[in-house]
């Protein structure tokens, strides 16, 4: 029933989000003698979305907006030091070891067994592809697509470039609005399974339509995965 | 005798360097203050050669060493409103209209009637993606590969992902380094079409070995691609 297994790859394989969390609290403190940390995440989150359509997404533009926000929450007081210290944590986040979650290296090597497995990942290529090859699961892995952004339209093109019909296609993800919805969308499968923490950005306002239901499920972990790929054998 | 040509993008269907350059000016004037234009140059190569590792290629990565290299220069000196500018003129870079080599379009669309035609490129995926929608050839193109680095397992990559044998693959592009060299090990065919200027990381030092001699050739033009493509045929 399911041919392909498409797996997310931030959040979903491995840690990502916690590090942009973690690098946030630290430019707090960093910026605290210019501006309080609320103030400096909307302004971050608003720099952020203003840029998307010109950096789209990862550790590159984020590391930009951070340098452009420090300058216009510090009224140009933040100093070349303090920016100096930015690049170096952006630096830090794309040579940041890769963390794999709980269950991952069992789980997509079982589904490898009956699956032809791919992975379907935003942000930078070249950090991107660092890290799947880092992660040690890179040889699972008949086809590695590193999208600019995850709509029905680019589903259909890995779809396409894999062979396989959208409809013996599961997806697997921690964002609804970037794995479940476009991929449901198209007339495949999606299994969400949530991380910890959602950036403002990739969070989703809509929950998925009921009507394709028994298309989608949420689990709590990926070890869940395979026990639901037999289910839908059924 | 060639299935598929496969197009290098930046400088070979689009000005890219060119921009490069100009912004490089532009900074020289900007940074005249601080550094002279021969130091600042010499040192933002330094830059980018060594955070080529961690950033890849492309516009963001660039900008990030600009940003670097001013505060460096400058002994910290630079203000936040120039590194701001910075800022401005690689989202100005990023958001540059695309603007075709003379024949590219006509050429492009000649060959395309006779072969399966590619576009494999490196750089800032979102940007690159952005720049084939805008060019308005991206639908002859049956696939679009934005790649981290272009060496023979690439090109054996893009090969197999598009289902052709090297041998019958032809790549058309600026660079002997990334465009001519690798295609060339890998048995296949390569035409290079110099642009007018080359970055310093992009240059080869060596040059192709003579005896894959007919399996490579140097043009002047794009315009002269469709003749050369026909005394392959023979």
């Amino acid at each position: 029933m399911i041919d392909v297994v498409a797996f997310d790859a931030d959040d979903t394989l491995w840690h990502s989000e916690s590090l942009f969390v973690v690098t946030q609290e630290r430019v707090a403190e960093l910026l605290a003698p210019y501006v309080d940390a609320a103030s400096l995440e909307a302004e971050l989150e608003a720099t952020e979305r203003r840029n998307l359509a010109v950096y789209g997404y990862g550790v590159k533009g984020f590391t930009l907006s951070l340098v452009e926000t420090a300058i216009a929450v510090s009224d140009g007081r933040v100093t070349t030091d303090e920016i100096g210290t930015l690049l170096d944590w952006g630096r830090g986040m794309l040579a940041h070891p890769v963390e794999l979650l709980d269950g991952v290296e069992e789980t997509v090597r079982t589904v490898a067994e009956d699956h032809r497995i791919v992975l379907v990942t935003k942000g930078d290529l070249f950090h991107q592809e660092s890290k799947v090859a880092e992660s040690g699961l890179g040889d699972l892995f008949e086809h590695v697509a590193v999208v600019a952004e995850k709509d029905p339209a680019t589903y259909a093109r890995v779809a396409r470039d894999v062979g396989v019909d959208p409809a013996r296609l599961l997806m697997v993800g921690n964002s609804v609005r970037s794995d479940v919805l476009p991929v449901l969308e198209l007339g495949g499968y999606a299994v969400h399974i949530p991380y910890h923490m959602t950036w403002a950005v990739e969070a989703a306002e809509v929950a998925p339509d009921p009507e394709v239901d028994g298309r989608h499920t949420q689990l709590r972990s990926i070890r869940e995965l395979p026990a639901h790929l037999a289910q839908l054998r059924g």
